[in-house]
């Protein structure tokens, strides 16, 4: 018998991962991971930049804990160019993945009890996250326009006082959403007043379909820590992700992550390097990734009108996210066996919820299938309804 | 101003970090660093691989929280004939370099207060993370045999309960000694009459330079969690480590490690892979790898006989480390900036040290430099003592 800590059995199991394993089996159309399509990502290009990086000695041994320097250079300069003013260089710091990042953060500041005011319904990971670092989590709704940070200043108005404020700004995992311009101005302006730290996690920024992503909610203010990622844009399998924030928390988490994993992986960080610095061969990448992406979503979005006419669906603008809303009385996590069934995978509302249990809501993301194989995901989950 | 966690601000600095960042200036050779030689890393093999690997679609999305399945059954192989007996691939976690696996571990199965038993002087990168964790140190010392088993015996005898004993079992890091194997048989037999795990840490075992890894502590015993790596054998790059243990230890570490950063790389997971699957490649590589080293250990070890006869050296038969212990009266960290203007680095005593301060101690890696330059960077400290 071997006891764990009570932290760490404090933080919730997923009630629903082991039905989500099911959705990896060959004959499951999935639309329940948050995978950015295979036949999207640029393999051929990262085999030709791996063999460029390879040529390299320094390419196969240990790195700098906060990141090689020519990445960090690339990255400083498109996160300039994102919140229109100059971040240097040693602002940002290299994670094993943007969730790396979201575990540094939390482990570098959070106590246990600590208040961390989060979207409902959020993003997993993050919730597992803050779970595990002891917080006290606390929902904010959202609605079409993003967080109702509205509704955050009348709380802090009356005494609500977080540590972190979590948001993912821009085509919101999982509702779709984007943060509207005068609501991050807000946000940021609040962490000024009450002195907490904003986490913008931003991996799907990028993926505007009409190729013209938000600007930042750091743009507005500077306690705002933001997250990026090559998983979504480049491939997840390169593990890069990163942070830009204040000094103070660079500097900690640089020194945490030595404690985490030493170093995120030269060769890989070498590879990123290479595709974000070929300007032309990047500029036209995204291009393409996100034109096939928006022809998804268009296709997933008609046939969900076409086929499942009762159900409400969110109208995506980029990202990889639909929200589905079924009629009332529907249970989504009693759908979801059913679906497996009839070969088509999704995420029930209820995995996300912090505090309302949305049992009528799922998760569908759209990026992730050839565009041919959309439609039919999207019958079998209207075969699945009236089995 | 930004308020960190209360747990984080506890974490002891490492008052040497900054100065050992002068060891990578390019005038310096360094003897500081834990790094395996470049000019040994495979690395026109791992291209070779990397572009097998690239040909598979799902090398670049994103892979199972517990590894890649070939990875995990060509690792459970290896671990079954070092242990003597079959270990389940479904014992095997991968991880982000074995550094990740001891902090997954930590946060696991460590409450604040909960005693660690660990070796004097010890691998600084798993005293961060037991601190970092909030665990109550309790030092253990070594000599020529490794861990002073016979201690901790009488320890526990008086009432010492431990939650884990960590120890670098063989080629030790600073020490560079090895358990001897009645020690290893008394330790897991230790573990199981008192309840507590060992953490057997080996990334240097297969460096043997006589080709023979010892058979490891958790061939005697089950509560053994072992950590490999494949950065002393293949590459730092890969940042690919492994942990085999009891099966309620595997499923937490899985769990966290979802938190952690969701998963390591598909790419450098498929790498790796390929460079163990090709066991006559694998087989001379090593072969090559211990055979240089060996070789670099021999002229560090002569050049210090004969240029600082006044140290007393020990002799290494496998890994990475010498261990110096200067005369009486000599401080190492007052000697690293004067080695450092003589161009050489090497890491003081004071940075391993649990306990007892170690003023006339220090580690050197032989293993890093070519060995036309491992003579001229012992000459250099020389000068530097008589400066």
């Amino acid at each position: 018998m071997i006891t764990l800590s009570t932290r760490w059995e404090s933080v919730r199991g997923s009630a629903i991962r082991d039905l989500l394993t099911l959705t990896a089996r060959p004959d499951v159309l999935s639309l329940a991971g948050g995978l950015p399509g295979t036949d999207l990502l640029p393999r051929e290009r990262i085999a030709e930049a791996a063999a460029v990086a390879l040529a390299e000695p320094t390419s196969v041994q240990y790195g700098e804990t906060a990141g090689l320097a020519g990445l960090r250079d690339v990255l400083a300069a498109h996160e300039s160019q994102r919140c229109g003013r100059p971040i240097p260089s040693d602002r940002v710091v290299v994670t094993s993945g943007s969730q790396q990042a979201l575990d540094l953060l939390a482990r570098v500041l959070l106590d246990p009890g600590d208040v961390v005011v989060v979207e409902d319904p959020a993003y997993v990971g993050a919730l597992q996250v803050f779970q595990a670092a002891g917080a006290a989590l606390h929902p904010l709704p959202l609605d079409g326009d993003g967080m109702r940070v509205d509704v955050l200043a009348e709380r802090l108005a009356v005494g609500l006082r977080p540590r972190l404020v979590h948001t993912v700004s821009s085509f919101h995992n999982p509702r779709g959403v984007t943060m509207a311009a005068p609501r991050r101005r807000e946000l940021a302006a609040l962490a000024d007043r009450y002195g907490f730290l904003v986490v913008e996690d931003d991996p799907y920024g990028l993926l505007a379909f009409d190729g013209a992503p938000a600007v930042p909610v750091a743009a507005y203010g500077d306690r705002v820590v933001r997250l990026g990622s090559a998983s979504k844009i480049l491939a997840p399998a390169l593990r890069v992700g990163w942070l830009t924030g204040p000094a103070q928390v660079c500097a900690a988490v640089e020194r945490l992550k030595q404690c985490a994993d030493l170093c995120t992986s030269s060769l890989t960080q070498s590879i990123t390097t290479e595709l974000l610095c070929d300007t032309a061969w990047f500029d036209a990448h995204l291009h393409r990734v996100r034109a096939a992406t928006a022809a998804r979503a268009r296709t997933f979005t008609s046939a969900v009108a076409e086929l499942l006419p009762q159900v409400t669906c969110s109208t995506p603008t980029g990202g990889m996210f639909c929200w589905l809303d079924f009629p009332e009385g529907t249970d989504t996590t009693a759908l979801l066996p059913r679906a497996l069934e009839h070969g088509v995978g999704f995420v029930p509302g209820s995995a996300f919820a912090v505090d309302a249990p949305l049992p009528t809501a799922a998760r569908c993301c759209f990026a992730s299938l050839p565009d041919a194989d959309v439609r039919e995901a999207v019958q079998r989950l209207a075969d699945a309804v009236v089995a």
